[in-house]
């Protein structure tokens, strides 16, 4: 006597890397390419950068579960209905993934860099515990590809390495990047003036990168005091250590 | 008219990412299979960790290059010997690099997690600068896998995360311990005590956890506190971060 009707199937979280598909692991690419169902988050009319990553390696006859987030920037973080809205958002799709998961299907949800490390995919994974299996392919993280850019190492001997986000009020973000050794801010977007400001207080603006879309064709690496307009979402602020090498 | 013997080879440095095979990268699969020259760190006498975790990978007529380091911790970092005796070894391998590069043939340098987050690629890299071409291949670092194995998303919303050495004084530990929100420790070995202490005064031991040999077939999770014996070279304190989460 068998099971295997009740056998649940297993939600895998694949982190996709910085977003060239080489760059992805062997782990990710098998999973990807062998999956009968991919979800992944977009903006609502979007493609989605995670679904554009792997275009060219779904199955022909892969289901896909497009996640549209009901609000991105619209709302302000500290609003409630931000985190009321989102709440829902992410019960709504658990619910979908484990309607597939308890039909005894797979299901590999697309999450760019690594998904334990700021990603979106851990709103999902805490709601699954305890429900149906789960597992997490690590991934590069996008200021790997950053730093990796730059062609020069980010951190050496006993460097402190110490990762913000723009999104951090000005005085914690300058404080915090006068004491560390070796820096990355993500997240910079619409908070770029106040990083500049951030930046020269701590008096390290001169040691700067910006970094946009790592590792992805539209690669661009400009020292940080060269940027005056507006930044795209994938830009990566750098710093690099300075310590102990023979 | 072609120059092709002129044409100097490249050398690779490659992310093996943290120990798995199927958790490096597509591209480091690639130019590892395709390698007509690998080389690697060791210590004296060992295979050395990233040769093993490419066995079974490497063409059958590969020649291979194992760099062997002429001192690991018998000689403490400060010594001036130790300096001199690591910066002389590098040129050594500097020397033996560019040879089979200017002879037009590729090397692919095998290098555990990322090549420029605390890697010794790095002492090589910087000295290849302007001799023949590098490229680099950044890879899943040893600290992604080691969040990856506890099960908890390592940083949420606008964390700070702060990466330390063990290596570092205990006060400078215990102050950067204290004011982080998510933290990675690494190269903790002899300085497992030390960074206990650190973590007791930061008030933060209980938060704390260790993972030996990360996505390795000896991996190991448990809260720091239940740690009494030793840890080996491969183990990585994580503390998670709570920070915003609808």
């Amino acid at each position: 006597m068998t099971h295997e009707r009740s056998t649940p199937g297993t939600i895998h979280g694949v982190g996709l890397g910085p977003g060239s598909q080489d760059l992805m692991s062997v782990r990710a690419d098998r999973l990807i390419r062998g999956a009968s169902h991919v979800a992944y988050f977009r903006k609502k009319g979007r493609t989605g950068h995670a679904r554009r990553i792997v275009d060219g390696m779904l199955a022909s006859d892969a289901i896909e579960l497009p996640m549209e987030y009901p609000v991105t920037t619209e709302i302000p973080f500290d609003d409630p209905r931000y985190n009321a809205l989102l709440a829902a958002f992410y019960e709504r799709s658990v619910a979908q993934l484990c309607e597939i998961a308890e039909a005894g299907r797979d299901v590999v949800v697309l999450c760019e860099g690594d998904p334990f490390f700021y990603g979106s995919f851990m709103h999902l994974y805490t709601r699954l515990q305890g429900r149906v299996p789960v597992a997490v392919v690590p991934g590069i993280t996008g200021m790997s590809a950053a730093w990796t850019a730059t062609g020069q190492p980010v951190t050496w001997g006993d460097d402190i390495l110490t990762v913000l986000m723009g999104t951090l009020p000005e005085a914690t973000l300058s404080e915090r990047i006068a004491e560390t050794d070796a820096l990355v801010v993500m997240k910079i977007g619409r908070h770029l003036d106040k990083l500049r400001r951030a930046l020269a207080s701590s008096g390290r603006e001169d040691e700067a990168w910006l970094i946009e879309y790592a590792a992805m064709p539209q690669q661009r690496i400009r020292p940080f005091r060269e940027v005056d307009e507006s930044v795209p979402y994938f830009s990566i602020v750098v710093i690099h250590g300075n310590g102990r090498r023979p």
